[in-house]
C-alpha cells in the first residue's frame, strides 16, 4: 500500500517544513476555534450539535480560502482535498474529529484537523502530489454526549452504524442520535441503509495526529509519539466475591471466609502477573477502578461476606486480552478454593484493539529519524477514529503530540513547538506516501 | 483469692449434678422468659426498658419461690444470694445480663442468669456453703439500644459510668440513658455521683456462663469452652489511601499511583503478618469489614485515586494490639513509599482486653476434667460483663456453651444437654470456690 522511503537515505525524503506564516495560521485557526466554542470553562463542541457544525464550517472556510476542494458526505463529515496528478491511485488521508467533551479541551481532535489542513496548504504550495491528499474533519468521536457509543462519523464512513446507535439518546434525555444527525444536515436514511460511504481501498493509508491523553511523552521528555496500536479493552463491570459474613471478634482466622482479603489476594496476584507480562514484552494495562463492600450488610466489626469490584484490562493485542482473561479466571478459582469464597466475573464486554500498519509505523519513524525529531514508540490507551479505519482494513498510523494534564478537561497543555514538530512529521509521512511509486497490482 | 482444688484428687471436688427437676426448671424458666419477650421475630428485652425489667422481675419471682435472698441495687440490677456460713468472707458470684438486642436470641445473657440461679437452688439443697454465693442479673449489656456504649449495669457496680453515658440517646432518638434508668427505678443521682455500689474485694471471684457467639465449639465438637480472656479491640474506622486518579488506558503501569492496588498489597501484608503471629502463639483476629472507592470520582475506566477501608484488630493482649498497630503503621509507610500513595490511619479507638484470672481458669478446667466434660480453652472475641469485673480487679472466669448460628439473631441454637453440662461445670467451680479454705491474709 505504502512504499517505504529508504531509511539509510533520508535525503530522499520529501520533507515538509512549516514556514512562519503557516505556523501562524495554525495558531490563529486553533485560537479561533477555541474562542468560537468557549463555554466559560472549556470548549463545548457537541457531537452532531451546533458547536461541532460551527467548527466544521470554520475549517471549510479556511480550506476554500486556500483553494482546496471541499465536500460534505452523507454523515455530514467534511472532506478537504488536494487533488493528485494521478487520480486513479488511492488517496493519502489524514484527519481527526472536531467535537469535544462538555467543558473539554480545545486540542483534543481539532489539533489533528488543523495539522492536516496546514499540511495540504503547504503541499499545495510545493506543487501537486502524485496521489490525492485528503483531510477528514470527522463528527461525533466523543462518547460523552450519547452516554457511551462513539466514533459516529468514522463508523458512518464504513457503514458500521447500527440501529441501536441511531436510537441512542442524547444526554439531554430528549433527542436521539438520528434526530441530531438530521438537524445537522446528515442523510440519515442513507446512513441507516448501512451502505458504506467509502471503499477502504480508496485509501492508500490513513494518518491521524492527536494530542497524547496520558503522561508518557511528558515523562519521557519526547515531543512526539509514534503509535503502534490502539488498545482494546476487556471489561468486567462488576466482579463479585462472596464469602461468609461473621462476627469480627468471635470467629477465628481458620473459620473465616473473608471476601475482602480474598479480593485483596486476587488483586495482588493479578498485579504480579501484570508486572511479569510487561517484562515479558506484552502490552497491557490493568485497572480495578471501583471497589465496594455491600452497604446493606458491611460493618466495622463484621467479617465481610461480600465485595464487588470493577476489572478492566487493555492491550493492543487481542491474544493478550484473551490469555489474560483465562489467567484471571484461573486465579479466581485458586484464590476461591484457598479461601472458601466464590468469584463471579459476570459477563465481560470486549472492545477490539486496532493494530497500526507496520509499514505506516515504520514510515513515520523514518521521517522522525530523518528530521531528528525525538520520538517514543508507544501504544494509545485511549480510543481514536484511527481504530475504525484500521479495523476497516485501511493501513493506519498515528502521531501523538506531547500534552500535559491529560485530555477531556480545559487544562490540556500542548505546546506549539511540539505541535509544529509533529505536524512536520505528519506532513513528511503524507508527502512520502503521496509521492511514492505505485506498487504493482 | 480462690484456693485451687488439687487437680490430681478430683474426688475432692464438691461437684454439682443437676437433678431432672432442676433441668426442667431451667427449660421452663428460659421458655417463659422467651415467651414473655417474643416480638414476633425474636426476643426484645430493651436495655433499661420494660422487656428487661419484666425478665428481671420474673427471675426475682423464681428466687423468692426458692427462698433465696433478693436485692435490687441502685442501678436496678437484681442480686440473688445464698448466704454462706461465714459472712466475713468475700462472696462467690456469677451472673450475666437479661437484656437482648432487638429481635435477638433468648439465650444470649439469660442462659447465664438461669444457670446461676439453678446452681444456687441446687447448692441450697446441699446445705449452706462457707462463702455466700450470689447471682447478678445485670442490666444493659448490649450496645444496640444506645448506639455504642454498653455494660451499663456492670459498670455501675464499679462506679464507672460517665456523664457521656447518662446523656447517650436511645435509638428511638428521644430518651437519654438517664431517662430510661430513672423510668426503670434506678437511683440516677446515686449513680451520677460515681461512687461504686460494690467493693471489688467483696468478691472472691466472678464466673459467667454465656453462649459462645462464634463457631469454635461447634467446629471443634466440644460442648464447653473455658475462656482465657476477652479480646479488646483497636479500631481504625476509616483508613484512607490516596494515590492519583488517571486514565485507565493511557497511563502505563510505571506512571500509576493506584490506590486500590496499594490497599490490596497492604491487606495481603497485614494478612500474612496475622498468619505468622498466630503461628507464633499470639491471640489476634483482623478484619477489614468496609471498603469503598470514592463514588464522587471512581469509574470503571479510571485508575482509582482514592479508597477507604475499616481496619479492626482484636486480641486478649494489649501488648499484641499495640505491637500490631506499629506493624500496620510501618507497612503503610513501606507500601506507600513503594507505590507512591499515602495512607492515613485516622485516630484509632481502643477497647481494653480483659484477662481471665489464671487460677479461676485453672479451677474451671479442673472441674471439666474431673467431670469428664470435653472443653476447649479459648478466647472470647465478643465483649462481656466479665471484662468489667476483671478490669475492676475481680478474679474472673467464663464458661462458654456451644451454640450454632452465632448470636444477636433469633436463630441461636444452644442445645440443652450442652447447657446442663456447662451449668454443672459452673456449679462445680462455684461450690469449690465457695467451700475452699480461706487463705491467710
Amino acid at each position: 500500500m505504502v512504499s517505504k522511503p529508504t531509511p539509510d537515505r533520508p535525503d530522499d525524503l520529501p520533507g515538509i517544513s512549516l514556514p512562519e506564516s503557516m505556523r501562524q495560521f495554525c495558531v490563529d485557526a486553533l485560537t479561533q476555534l477555541r474562542d468560537e466554542s468557549f463555554d466559560g470553562v472549556g470548549v463545548s463542541r457537541e457531537t452532531y450539535g451546533p458547536g461541532e457544525t460551527a467548527a466544521m464550517e470554520r475549517v471549510e472556510s479556511y480550506a476554500r480560502k486556500e483553494g482546496l476542494a471541499v465536500e460534505w458526505d452523507a454523515a455530514r463529515n467534511l472532506i478537504v482535498r488536494l487533488p493528485g496528478t494521478n487520480r486513479d491511485l488511492p488517496a493519502v488521508a489524514t484527519g481527526s474529529h472536531l467535537d469535544s467533551v462538555p467543558q473539554g479541551g480545545n486540542y483534543d481532535g481539532a489539533a489533528g484537523v488543523i495539522a492536516g489542513l496546514s499540511v495540504l496548504i503547504a503541499a499545495k504550495r510545493q506543487g501537486p502530489p502524485r496521489r490525492t491528499m485528503a483531510v477528514y474533519a470527522l463528527r461525533g468521536e466523543e462518547s460523552a454526549w450519547f452516554g457511551g457509543p462513539c466514533y459516529f462519523g468514522s463508523r458512518a464512513l464504513f457503514g458500521a452504524l447500527t440501529e441501536q446507535d441511531f436510537r441512542t439518546v442524547h444526554r439531554d434525555g430528549k433527542r436521539t442520535l438520528a434526530d441530531c444527525m438530521d438537524a445537522a444536515g446528515a442523510d440519515v436514511a442513507r446512513l441507516r441503509s448501512g451502505a458504506p460511504l467509502v471503499d477502504p481501498a480508496q485509501f492508500a493509508c490513513w494518518l491521524e495526529l492527536h494530542i497524547e491523553q496520558g503522561p508518557v511523552l511528558v515523562t519521557r521528555d519526547k515531543p512526539v509519539g509514534v503509535v503502534t496500536g490502539i488498545r482494546g479493552n476487556h471489561r468486567h463491570r462488576r466482579v463479585t466475591c462472596r464469602g461468609e459474613a461473621a462476627h469480627s471478634g468471635a470467629v477465628p482466622r481458620w473459620l473465616r471466609h473473608d471476601a475482602v482479603l480474598a479480593m485483596a489476594e486476587l488483586m495482588v496476584r493479578i498485579d504480579e502477573h501484570w508486572r511479569v507480562l510487561l517484562e515479558w514484552g506484552e502490552d497491557l494495562v490493568v485497572t480495578m477502578g471501583i471497589v465496594e463492600t455491600n452497604p446493606a450488610e458491611h460493618a466495622v466489626s463484621r467479617v465481610p461476606g461480600e465485595v464487588s469490584f470493577a476489572l478492566e484490562y487493555r492491550s493492543q493485542d487481542i491474544k493478550t486480552l484473551k490469555s489474560f482473561e483465562a489467567l484471571v479466571q484461573s486465579e479466581c478459582e485458586q484464590v476461591g478454593a484457598k479461601r472458601g469464597v466464590r468469584f463471579d466475573l459476570g459477563t465481560p464486554s470486549l472492545t477490539l484493539p486496532a493494530r497500526m500498519a507496520p509499514d505506516v509505523v515504520a514510515l513515520i519513524e523514518t521521517v522522525c529519524t530523518a528530521r531528528q525529531v525525538p520520538y517514543e514508540v508507544m501504544a494509545s490507551g485511549a480510543g481514536h477514529d484511527s481504530s475504525v479505519f484500521a479495523n476497516a482494513g485501511v493501513p493506519s498510523g498515528m502521531v501523538f503530540v506531547r500534552n500535559d494534564k491529560g485530555s477531556h478537561n480545559p487544562h490540556e497543555a500542548m505546546a506549539y513547538p511540539d505541535f509544529f514538530l509533529a505536524t512536520e512529521v505528519l506532513g513528511g509521512a503524507m508527502l512520502a506516501a503521496a509521492n511514492s511509486e505505485p506498487e504493482d497490482n
